[in-house]
């Protein structure tokens, strides 16, 4: 596929305020393409913005203005400015919940917050980045979406698919749970086995694009990563909306390859740069399971290099061993005085639960492991409980009942009479 | 428990424009309280309003600028002003869909939304009337919701226990499915399984309530039934304020013990009544499973009474075989121009699919079997595929998976090489 580096070069599709692509390593630029790796350098693409700076006041105004989506953000993200008209799953501006009982078990004081994506359409944030993807796939004339997946992407990428009028087809792991695949496969696309494991589903999906065969498709996760990626920005937008337009002081984000940590980061220093937050320290915290730790090992043992490691927990959709975005994680942490800290399945389970029992919101496991290491960093005394902290919580809990079912269950059985019941000893 | 015959006193606690309960059946009234049946004649007590008649254009307004949740609609609910102040789920103002690609598949010309209520916080409606009912729980000053559940139910209420900082116990049938009990539990309140089916637990429920043991109990679904049973008019409210205050001129919904038809009805009278919409008419169509269709069968049959049936169907939120509300549903679906009418297990599985592969939305059963009676009753002529149709959808696939298991899954399993997937003839 042919690329043309511009430097001036006006983009030739609509994708908004998206000007280019630049890598984030030499920091050439590219026009907007399906591209996703340096030319030059081969390090990663990511999108460069003309952004509207100058009357932040008119800015928020049109935002506050805007739709309940992630489309009120249209002026920030590489979409056509008249995206919402257009049909998808208009997912995001999802509840930020102000968690007392949770704060007040966790010792912080200076409010606690809990950003809860489970309310998108699919149930998890991966519906804000395809969304993103969406656009793009519009913009170079795609007809076919498509993804690798180990799970809540390949539900995402089928429904959004299916209500933007693409085709889809989604690879994924042949073996993979049942339950999992019911998700992907309803939505009426091609869903694909593949036997071998998740890096075999990569490998497959590089040759397609390169085949005829994938001519016309989209795969969200390789040809379209650098818009898709940019979805990830819109929590910290809608964070900082919902606060009143305020930057947080600290922040906790589960760090799978490290994207949406990363582009979060992006996200406040853009609301900083357009004037429509005031410039202050903010902290970012990333969350990673124990049996896939290799970015907060990194951060303990203070290297700047990510060590990959096979993973082995029960936070699936966390579970990648070489995470691409490791380095800038580190980068991030260690620049706004943040941590990278992991915690053990338990420690996963105990957190899903203590969020239900004080706040009545059911995470997965991804969740689990955020809350866990907001628990665990502030018992350390690094994450400071008088200032105002958000923990992000990625996705739903009814996709990861495994996680919980060998421990959450009846208090009781009894028969249907009062005598039985008091002898119970519940009431 | 004491009940008085108020007549123009004025209650004795704050919900807002409530006044006082009123009984469906004499219209005998009595003060607002923690009773569900007439003491004259036993017929079911309803909530009974002061509204906030006279200046239809600033209550829109007031409504307009209310928070993004049932509560904008706080002036026509038996709630407090303050009650979105209050630690709550803040369910509601969920997405009405435009579906042109399901429009076009059904051969309807005049506009079909479909209202998603898979994006409340527990992924049913019922967030909708148990937040309502929570309200009244706190006014009486109760410290456990209870209730007898099949399921969903089990859920909301454990979920907003725990948000509003009550304790909860909830009973089911002892033998429910592990994952049911699993989305139940989690919220940390007690779960007790009852020896016996759901009949069983809803005597053993009714006998608590009588009994010292459940002092200080709001049962959600039995003594705050008159509460709880208002939340559905809030989904008739927001598909009105999202048309653009406008009433729909049909409307499907699906009908378990009926009482979410006969709410929707009542709210969308209120509007009128209050200036909201301009006052037209509008057709309500009753949806139910075959294997569960005492109301649907009533009204093909002409018959003004109820037959109880023994329910068999996969609809299992549906499985009411002896509805309290089935005549109400008869009144209005004849008085309206409307009709009720059923679907076979097949036809409720094929409608789920149809949803999905056409505007990306995976609904439960019950969706399946209210998008299903639509289909049937547009190519019967019955539903006049001109006029704007509004399709209720109560709840999420991800709950009810085991019904479209058996029928979806991957399109192939290939090795992962080009070969294997040019074979496969998908691209």
């Amino acid at each position: 596929m042919a690329v043309q580096s511009v430097a001036t070069t006006p983009p030739a599709v609509n994708l908004g305020p998206a000007a280019a692509l630049s890598c984030r390593e030499c920091g050439e630029r590219f026009r907007l393409g399906p591209i996703f790796a340096c030319e030059l350098c081969f390090g990663p693409l990511e999108v460069a913005y003309d952004l509207p700076v100058g009357d932040p006041e008119a800015l928020r105004k049109q935002i506050e203005a805007g739709p309940d989506s992630i489309w009120r953000y249209a002026p920030l993200l590489p979409v056509p400015a008249d995206v919402a008209d257009k049909p998808n799953l208009n997912p995001g501006f999802t509840k930020l919940v102000k968690a007392d009982h949770l704060a007040a078990e966790l010792g912080i004081t200076g409010g606690l917050f809990v950003k809860d994506d489970s309310g998108n359409p699919t149930h998890s944030f991966k519906d804000r980045v395809v969304a993103i993807a969406v656009e793009a796939a519009r913009a170079f004339g795609f007809t076919t979406l498509s993804c690798s997946s180990t799970g809540n992407l390949a539900g995402a990428v089928g429904a959004a698919a299916a209500r933007a009028g693409f085709k889809s087809c989604v690879f994924i792991p042949h073996d993979l749970e049942q339950g999992k695949v019911v998700m992907a496969a309803v939505y009426g696309g091609e869903l694909v086995g593949i036997e071998g494991n998740y890096d075999d589903v990569n490998r497959f999906c590089s040759e397609l694009i390169g085949d005829p065969l994938g001519e016309g498709w989209g795969f969200v996760n390789v040809n379209l990563r650098p818009y898709y990626g940019e979805g990830s920005k819109t929590l910290a937008y809608e964070i900082c909306e919902q606060l009143g337009w305020r930057l947080p002081d600290q922040i906790v984000i589960p760090v799978a390859s490290g994207s949406q940590l990363t582009k979060i980061d992006k996200g406040l220093r853009e609301l900083i740069e357009l004037g429509l937050v005031e410039d202050r320290p903010y902290k970012i915290f990333g969350a990673q399971a124990e049996g896939c730790s290799p970015v907060s090992q990194a951060f303990k043992a203070g290297h700047d290099v990510v060590r990959p490691q096979k993973p082995d927990t029960i936070a699936k959709s966390l579970a990648i061993g070489n995470p691409a975005d490791g380095p800038y994680v580190l980068d991030i942490a260690r620049r706004t005085g943040g941590a990278v800290e992991d915690v053990t399945d338990e420690q996963i389970v105990d957190a899903i639960k203590l969020l239900a029992r004080t706040e009545g919101i059911f995470t997965e496991t991804a969740g689990g492991v955020t809350l866990g290491v907001t628990k665990k960093l502030v018992e350390a005394g690094v994450i400071d409980p008088s200032l105002t902290t958000v923990v992000v919580n990625t996705g739903d809990g009814l996709k990861t009942l495994d996680a919980v079912a060998p421990t959450t269950g009846m208090s009781a059985v009894i028969r249907p009479d009062l005598d039985s019941f008091r002898e119970a000893g519940l009431a």
